[in-house]
């Protein structure tokens, strides 16, 4: 794979990038497309999402702050991003910390195509049935080897699976992407997970025909410059403003010195 | 007009300044209320919208993630508004890009009397009548002459237009101001043109005499605290921070200074 | 009373601290809670506020953005965190401003258990039964002794009552803790009130055995990192992002330099 190519097709295609998303990190999800050069928009009334979702290169859902009615919009803009036949990502925010929230997750994998389902371990691993409980939006511990549980899903729901963690596990139950860059300040900043997912959104919506990589080179680029948004001097609450700086900035050497992958 | 002057009036005066706005920049837009000494408030509770207009100087309409539901509180607010006689500035954010954006927005400008209707050239130009798309509530591309486009939405609505842009217009149909400070970085930020609405209804609460010359004397210092942001090294994600700051600092000297006017 | 003690405990128990609040601070009332070590977590809907608030150590209910459907979540939220016997703090943000704001904060203090009522002086003047305005948010003026006033509210309510300002007052109606840190700037900032609540909920939840202390500290160190931030260059825009990095490394010798109490 080829990560900068990646890069260069998100910043030439612009892409379109439709958001049902959680309110707590809704700008950061918005920026951080931004910052790529694509387009974000935000739009959740049932009224509308079908049409957004039409004018849109890709779908990013995040039940961060859900209720029944958003994921009734949720669903209605999935159908439509399925018709069009863009990438739908779905961010299982909080599955296993609630029942709400697993049923949730289940009635969208369900009624709609996801293209990526994207979760950190705790949160994936109710997604595939196991027993485990989420701590709010932070992972709770599993027990159970997380590429297996990871492969297992996506065959199970045809659908790239990524884990987001120390090192990420992107997957489509066959192809394994290990994305080892990022930075431990990351998990004291609110909302990285979930640009995470808008950063997959983002690189899928320039690039579906491969998902596998296009997630993972996604993630590449947004873990590269949250080390240089480090190396900048970012602490926990310095971090997004300096990482969106260093994303807008992000060159082909720096991703080629940086790379960490398997 | 004198730009500086308007801006001592918001100081002195401290408008409150109550929104009806968007979840994606809802902080942003509070912010840059706050930062040039006004004070914001964010209430959209059909129950309480007209309460709270009531003891405002100014509202701030922002359909970015609208739902029918708060389409009615915003006309609530706006009938509460136009009685007490305060100005109203309605942000016809992502206009063109749904069916939903443009009937909401003509259904306020139907039902309500709106001081101040603002978006950039692809949003008014489909206020106005234009077959125009807007990709998301980023600007598509309009083939139309933009001065004569606000003057003529200006007449027909009977309020001030204003398209931002890489200048912005100001009109009331008669009258021109050109904003050509600002920076091209803003295009690369999540919130600006939410910010500039909200700037627009501060400086519309503090000097409601003459909304042309308010509203660009609004601008300008929005702009120009913009261009000092970016002189203190702001990129992307650490622009907004930093523009508050310059916001707070901003003087009569920088004002003459780096006024770039027709 | 140990301050430093206090905030060990947080980074020791690292409290689940379940919000329901406003959307324009929510970032930064998460935020702020993770840069103490602790895990936020924002969740409104109706279906799942028991089963989140039942998971946590923490409850804090906040109305900058409320609505009658809202309130309802709160209630159960509240009966909820009753049930385990956890503190629930509630910011009675913008009493005083509309008549549903202080009805729906009567009746949050009727049917539920409160905990640390916590507001600005012309905001708990309103709950305290007092006839005065606030502006929006912002606090009006109030004529009445400040600490007789949180006493009173205290002892009525049997709550612990924090007003915020200048020097913020923690009493249980017998005892009052000053907290007479922060920095000026802090009233430029959006949100700093907001902050506030979250941090008190925070140390509520490490350290619910003496709320009033736990309270205290929570100011204390809120406040200590506040004019670390100043002293780091922050203005308006910067300040949180700032503070944000100092909460993160607040250590022992700032605090024991730097606390300025009664």
């Amino acid at each position: 794979m080829n990560v900068y190519s990646c890069l260069e097709q998100v910043r030439e295609n612009q892409p379109l990038v439709h958001h049902l998303t959680n309110w707590v990190t809704i700008f950061d999800c918005a920026q951080v497309v931004k910052s790529f050069g694509a387009s974000p928009v935000m739009a959740h009334a049932i009224e509308e999402v079908a049409d957004m979702a039409s004018i849109a290169s890709a779908l990013v859902l995040n039940i961060g702050t859900l209720t029944p009615e958003f994921i009734e919009s949720m669903k209605s803009a999935a159908l439509a991003a399925n018709k069009k036949g863009i990438p739908v990502v779905l961010d299982v925010c909080g599955a296993g910390a609630t029942k709400l929230r697993d049923d949730m997750c289940f009635k969208l994998l369900d009624e709609a195509k996801i293209s990526i389902i994207k979760g950190n371990a705790s949160e994936i691993a109710r997604i595939a049935g196991e027993h485990v409980t989420t701590k709010g939006v932070d992972a709770g511990a599993v027990d159970t080897d997380l590429k297996l549980l990871a492969a297992s899903l996506a065959k199970a729901r045809d659908a790239v699976v990524v884990i987001t963690g120390k090192e990420d596990i992107v997957t489509d139950g066959n192809r394994f992407i290990m994305v080892k860059n990022g930075h431990e300040v990351m998990t004291h900043v609110v909302g990285t997970g979930c640009m995470a997912a808008s950063v997959i959104g983002t690189f899928a919506g320039a690039a579906p025909q491969n998902l596998v990589e296009s997630a993972a080179a996604g993630l590449f680029c947004f873990e590269i410059a949250a080390e240089i948004a480090v190396k900048n001097g970012a602490g926990p609450g310095t971090f997004s403003s300096k990482l969106f700086d260093a994303i807008y900035l992000l060159d082909k050497k720096q991703i080629d010195e940086m790379l960490r992958v398997n």
